[in-house]
């Protein structure tokens, strides 16, 4: 394919003036995991950091796409710019299959000042953490007022990616009984707000008194999340969700938490991304390294302790990276 | 307290001639993460391999751990022995609340060729995950026939952890309709085996059949999972979904696959722990390297970015390795 390659630089104002075709190129340079992705966020991350960055997570089949793009539009109405960048492999983002969506989330697209973007979640799974956040920085610099990240609520790198984000909206409905014990039993964490989707089912309010009676149980009143319920394809309670997502907001900055979190998120994402090249390292070790070969096929055999194996493995990712 | 410190000799005798209380002293020095419980596991490791692991998964409040001690009873009944090991926070195992427990999972702990064990779930995920392993390691040495590991179906480590058993059996009851999305959406892996528990409840029949139509899209039968309904407090089901799991694994024996599956356990494990002990460095190196630490700072202010700080403490880890 002939493509003129534009230069660094050229990409670099192209982002920052929001032009939408140097950022999906830059994006798609972070996603191929190239040294020229790499530096354009570096390039551009001095001007990050004024997005407001929501995180909307829950279990496959709630409607998160279909509350993204109400939220989206009803967020465009009043005059913001909005970025989408979805990690779910079952949305329809995704799958590109928006024909049949009724709400037209096709719309969107035509939008100038919409950006909607999926990641490719079918490569490794460390590698596409640190695409997405690479992608999130961009879209930041590009000058969006409002990015949507929308994940599903399972999985390790899902969890390593809704760290990066300055809020969590959980999307549950009626039926999502695995996710109310999840919370109950302190497994799942408690997120700033919770939409409880398809509110026409007979089943919605008892399931938002059932979350609400949950919640009660935490005792610092600032930490209990706004229960809202939700009718996504009509946009029913849209506009009150994103009300409480904005207060949720304020309030968090105004107690200084933002930044705090902020922080934390930065250290965190550091970390996340450190550990996933080392483990990129390890498996090239794992297939590469005769020695580390060989003790592993003895761990299968019973000849070789897995502790040794572990060992060497360690040592030859530190030799690889000497080197 | 005064505890004698018997010998490593003592000790890897006592694992296998399957004295409990040096298993239990073992898996204490495992979960403190010492030299000496390292030195145990591959002291012990070439007698490893007889059992037959079976984890155990779900979300929380199905009736896992009730249906465990079913299973139990009735493996002992057919004369084998059984080590249980519970990661689950949400576990009876775990909190020790076995009073209440209809099925008495009590009468376990005073039965001789039963051993069970729950795992801390509140420190370190990796170390969690490496403790797990070895744990099982020490349980399989000390000739338990059947080892059931129950875990959580989300989080991290749990997924590392449930990559070292034999046969994953899935746990749902009615109203599970987030892991039923999950399974629809191939975010959940096809287990083994799945039993769909609380039969009693009107709505189950109609879950596994949902259930059964969602697995019947697999194309290759042999994967296809066996679907049983059980009601874990009477025992209802509990003969028939040993019967099935047996069979499973007959059959994985009989294709090769058992011991493939195995391999590849093993491998993802060595790798899954050497992942883990590079984080802890890096987590070491966040909070002690000075040069590393300012980085991070740096990049909260937006004047360093994060790949320049992932670079660094990837350096520093491999320099904390070198040392």
């Amino acid at each position: 394919m002939a493509r003129h390659d534009r230069t660094q630089d050229e990409l670099v104002t192209g982002i920052l003036e929001g032009d939408r075709r140097a950022l999906a190129r830059a994006i798609t340079l972070v996603e191929a995991r190239t040294r020229e992705g790499e530096e354009l966020v570096r390039r551009v991350y001095p001007r990050t950091g004024r997005a407001a960055t929501i995180g909307v997570t829950g279990p496959p089949g709630v409607g998160k796409s279909t509350l993204v793009g109400a939220l989206t539009r009803h967020v465009r109405d009043l005059g913001k710019t909005v970025g989408v960048v979805s990690v779910d492999p079952s949305s329809p983002f995704t799958r590109g299959a928006l024909l049949g969506d009724r709400i037209r989330l096709a719309d969107h697209f035509l939008d100038p000042d919409v950006y909607i973007r999926s990641m490719g979640t079918r490569g490794h799974l460390g590698g596409l953490a640190e695409a997405t956040l690479e992608t999130l920085l961009l879209v930041d610099a590009s000058g969006k007022d409002v990015i949507f990240l929308e994940t599903v609520g399972t999985g390790q790198s899902e969890v390593e990616v809704i760290g990066s984000v300055d809020q969590v909206l959980l999307v549950l409905m009626p039926g999502s009984g695995d996710s109310v014990q999840a919370l109950k039993a302190g497994i799942m964490e408690i997120p700033d707000v919770i939409a409880v989707n398809k509110l026409d089912h007979p089943a919605a309010r008892t399931m938002a008194q059932e979350v609400r009676s949950i919640v009660a149980l935490e005792p610092d009143r600032d930490r209990r999340p706004a229960i809202l319920l939700t009718e996504a394809v009509r946009g029913d309670g849209v506009p009150e969700l994103w009300v409480a997502l904005e207060a949720r907001r304020a309030a968090l900055a105004e107690r200084g938490e933002l930044d705090e979190r902020r922080r934390r998120n930065l250290e965190a994402e550091v970390e996340a991304l450190a550990v996933s090249r080392l483990r990129e390292h390890a498996r090239r070790a794992m297939g590469e390294d005769a020695h580390v070969r060989d003790l592993v096929v003895g761990v299968g055999r019973r000849e070789v302790d897995p502790l040794t194996a572990v060992a060497a493995l360690v040592e030859a990712v530190v030799a690889g990276e000497r080197s």
